[in-house]
């Protein structure tokens, strides 16, 4: 079969994804750290450590006061598909929320980029746990990232409950 | 070693992902498709079909106006640190685009939801490829992915240059 004829690959198909670099911040586990880069503050700061051989891929970037961290929520616990998040009290469908739990547990942080130094970002409003692997950056930019939007599920409701996070989503919880 | 004693991995790590459904849209091919959601219009609908053991998930997805779609770019080319974007005529490093010849191939588009019917979900404003797997589900919401940003890198110049995407991120481009 020609490569692209079933590309999907249907249900059962995998792929494999690997770091481009790893996040150091001060939060070394879950409970404690900020749920969201929304919820995080300039004192939430860390680096993103960006491997040699994506160098080249960074320039530009720095332009942006804002990029996407597609990361991998590597120190997650089991997939469960219904679970209570940190902003609300109420149990949800898994994608309904931003918790870690997921089939494939990746996130995406819209986190501030303070400056690039070579191969190291400075960054803040960071909600990412130190040593968390990261997959990808994107340029955050409000002509492709921001829609006016009306309804917003159970969120309209406590979209603003502070405070960090618990251990709810670990290994061992 | 313990599990989490060096759980980044380091650089040669790699994970596995797999589809949690798949899209289904009027777009066979990357030449015509529209390049972002925010370039994309009410016209440009389709469906997500998520697969039955990811089900319960789903549950209070409906309630948001806008998800996020975490994609495979399964029909995309080689590697390509440098690009030149299609919002743009100059080139930049690969992280500072959307581009999608990515070390991981991964895609975050936010599309309108406009319906859940069980498993299909139907959506607008997408600028994804017929066939593209998808890797999760997440709710847009204002309070989590919108940001004031006064600085938007090469977008500043050239932010709402329109136009479909041509062939250029293809397999045999």
């Amino acid at each position: 079969m020609a490569p692209n004829e079933n590309p999907a690959g249907g249900e059962s198909a995998q792929w494999q994804v690997r770091p481009i670099g790893v996040v150091h911040s001060p939060f070394t586990s879950q409970t404690g750290a900020p749920v969201q880069p929304a919820l995080a503050g300039p004192e939430d700061a860390g680096t993103i450590e960006i491997y040699e051989q994506f160098a080249e891929g960074l320039d530009g970037l720095d332009g942006f006061e804002r990029i996407w961290v597609v990361s991998w929520f590597h120190r997650t616990g089991p997939v469960r598909l219904r679970v209570t998040p940190h902003l609300d009290h109420r149990e949800q469908g898994l994608f309904a929320t931003r918790a870690p739990s997921r089939p494939n547990p990746i996130g995406i942080s819209a986190v501030r980029l303070l400056r690039r130094a070579g191969l190291i970002l400075h960054v803040a409003e960071l909600d990412l746990l130190d040593g968390t692997p990261v997959l990808d950056l994107k340029p955050y930019a409000p002509t492709l990232d921001v829609f006016p939007v009306s309804r917003q599920g159970w969120l309209e409701e406590r979209s603003r409950r502070a405070g960090p996070a618990d251990g709810r989503f670990g290994p061992s919880s």
